[in-house]
């Protein structure tokens, strides 16, 4: 039994969505959901965000197909902010990496894995 | 060296930080910060946010003891957001749990661990 009204959607209509690689605890994104978006998500096991800059509904990978598989979806103490446990098909980043966080604020350069060379991905973006 | 100007604070100065456990990759919480309070983060060592309720700074666990000891700050692709790994001392939720991302949206109960009592701390809020 899936009950959405349990989550608060700011003045725009918004939540953040934190998405976090199961197996390996990694924090790979944040991304926005609206109430359709949510929706989605849950009817059809993977991600679906709110894209604030171009006002619209996008599924994570679609064109890629670095789709990710969710496997629980969890909400905080305040009901405002989502966390996601997922499967994680090729990478979350599009610049090619498998987590959008790897910068430091001090050291500014990144930290950890390479980035992969995906072109015929996120080449054209 | 730490130059925050490649952080991307929204409309309203805030930016989400994602507050994840270091040693086990727990996420515990995520709240917001504008620039004077990731400063004070990265001048402390501590994490300090801004309560958008109560339009001020506050300190994480300066009432309760329960701070957060900044291990990283990293920051996303996009510059928009921030995760912070850190070593957390006591629990970083209100309601006496280590995370405040306890509860399923297909079943809206608590998982996992079993809330701490600590009514010393918490009780009278």
């Amino acid at each position: 039994m899936i009950n959405i009204d349990v989550i608060k959607f700011d003045d725009n209509g918004l939540i953040p969505a934190i998405i976090q690689q199961e197996q390996t605890g990694m924090v790979l994104m944040l991304a926005y959901m609206n109430r359709e978006s949510l929706r989605k998500t849950i009817e059809t096991g993977v991600t679906w965000f709110f894209s604030r800059s171009r006002q619209s509904l996008w599924q994570k990978g679609e064109t890629s197909g670095h789709v990710q598989k969710v496997q629980q979806i969890y909400y905080d103490c305040d009901g405002d902010t989502l966390l996601i446990k997922v499967e994680q098909v090729g990478v979350a980043c599009h610049e090619g990496t498998l987590s959008c966080f790897r910068r430091t604020i001090d050291q500014q350069k990144v930290e950890g894995e390479t980035a992969v060379t995906i072109p015929s991905v996120y080449g054209q973006s």
